[in-house]
This record gives structure tokens, sequence and C-alpha cells, in this order.
């Protein structure tokens, strides 16, 4: 079954603010979190801080950004972390249809509109999209199959 | 410290496909899929389906789609799990500046651009705009501090 997507559709976001790193090339940019031994912040536009009230409680956030520097995508694609290609869905590629970046981080401390995070995967200027507290009774399972990633060529 | 939002950086997105539930009322829709016993299907436009390749291997999905029946926001919320108001951003609340909504849902499986899942929280018909693997040895922190939720007034 196949729905047909309208044209009129199309879905309008701003950013809420800037992610810094260290990182201003793509290759030198780390894998997800867990590889990054990186801090960084997050730079909340003043217009929002009030909204990262209570946020300090949880150890670990959801960022949600914009790839802004992805260009176009291919449905199959090979990731960095394997030398075969799989669909572009099983993979965390950061050319997609919808240029979305998800990675969560350590919140270390928030001053105000600002929050310092460690492990960060993002590059240098990255506009910040949306910020939501990881709740493990929601979001943790180890026990997770892992798919491709369970054999992959790289490490 | 505060940079100023343009006005010219917009960001525009397309569903790629409809998310399809038995819920067709806020109030009726679980808050967050492990309260959720509901089964559900993710349809893909055909267009996409290739980039589906693969994500079969993987027992958990991150769904990223428009909370399309939210209006507006506020800064402070009182969320659905408890009795004091907390800020926006330490809250899965469906009403945020960008109506981004994020599920880690179960997949039981694919069939060429359908996918089925378990533990839906979202109402039927929401536009999907992204799907991404959950991969433990990024995304499951088990021991994550849960700030208010520790010690919320519903359960």
């Amino acid at each position: 079954m196949t729905s047909n997507p309208t044209t009129s559709n199309e879905i309008h976001f701003r950013p809420i603010g800037i992610i810094h790193s260290p990182f201003h090339e793509k290759t030198q940019t780390p894998i997800q979190p867990p590889r990054s031994t990186a801090d960084g912040w997050v730079e909340v536009f003043s217009e929002y801080a009030e909204g990262l009230d209570d946020l300090d409680g949880f150890s670990h956030i959801f960022l949600l950004y914009q790839f802004d520097r992805s260009q176009g995508y291919a449905l199959r694609v090979q990731p960095f972390l394997d030398d075969q290609p799989h669909g572009l869905f099983s993979t965390r590629h950061p050319c997609r249809p919808n240029p979305l970046g998800l990675s969560i981080v350590r919140l270390v401390s928030r001053q105000a509109n600002l929050l310092q995070i460690a492990g960060v995967d993002v590059l240098d200027g990255t506009p910040l999209l949306d910020i939501k507290p990881y709740v493990p009774e929601f979001d943790a399972h180890p026990q997770a199959r892992s798919g491709w990633h369970a054999n992959r060529s790289k490490d």
C-alpha cells in the first residue's frame, strides 16, 4: 500500500540555538557520543532559556539538530563503521531525505541559556532544533538487537 | 552569550511516510512506548522503500515525526506524568517551538515499504520525518539520572 505524498505538506522549522564543538571538519568529527571525549556547549537562544529549567536533573539529553552541511542523499550507503553498503535508514549517515541529526550527550551543567555537554559528535555551529530529556525508563534498551552493527567490519 | 537568530534560516522538511496507529484522540494515546501495548505500522512512501534494507536486523528503531496536531507552546508546562510545572525542554510535551516527536519503538517486521511496530504512542496519521536504527552501544544508558521523573507524582 502506498499513499501519495502531496506537495503541499512542507514542514517549516527554525533553529532554537546553536551547538558549539571543537570540530570544524567532518573527517575530524567522532562517530557517536560514546566514541567522543570532546566537550562542547549548547547555546539556546535566550528567548527559549526558561524552557531549560529542570533539565539539569537529567544526566543525558537528546539533541535534535539539522545536518546543515550534508547535501543530497542515497538510499544505499556505506556507513563509516562498515565496508558493506546498507539501507540508509539502517544507518545514522548524515545525508538523509530530511537531514535530521540525533545525539544523546551527557549534560554537565546549565547556566542560563547555556548547556555544557560531554561526548559531542557534531560539527561546530550546528543548528539546534530541539532538546528532550533522556529517561532510561523510556529510552534505555541495553538488550536491543543491533543488526549489521553486531558484525560490522570497523570499530 | 546570545547569538542573534536570523530570520532567513528556516528549515524545510517533508514527510517520508505516515505512522498508522489505533489512536485517534490525544487523550487515548499512551505516554511513551513502554506504556503502550498497541501495535501500529509505518508506511514509508515507496520512493524511499530501498532505504529500509537491513533495518529488520534491529529490534528497536527511532521514529522522528511531526507533532502535527500540536499548536503553539509554553516554556513551562505541566507534563502528563506530574502535577508540577517544568521547563518545556525537560519534558517530552508535544507542544514545542519545533514540534518534533521522538519515539523508540519495537520493530516487529518489514515488508517492502511497510514496517510493523509494537509499542506505538503516536496519533494515527502522524507524518514521519526520519527513521534511525537504535544501537545499544550508542543509545542505551540504563544508569542515566532521570531528573523530575525520579520523583514524579503520577505513574
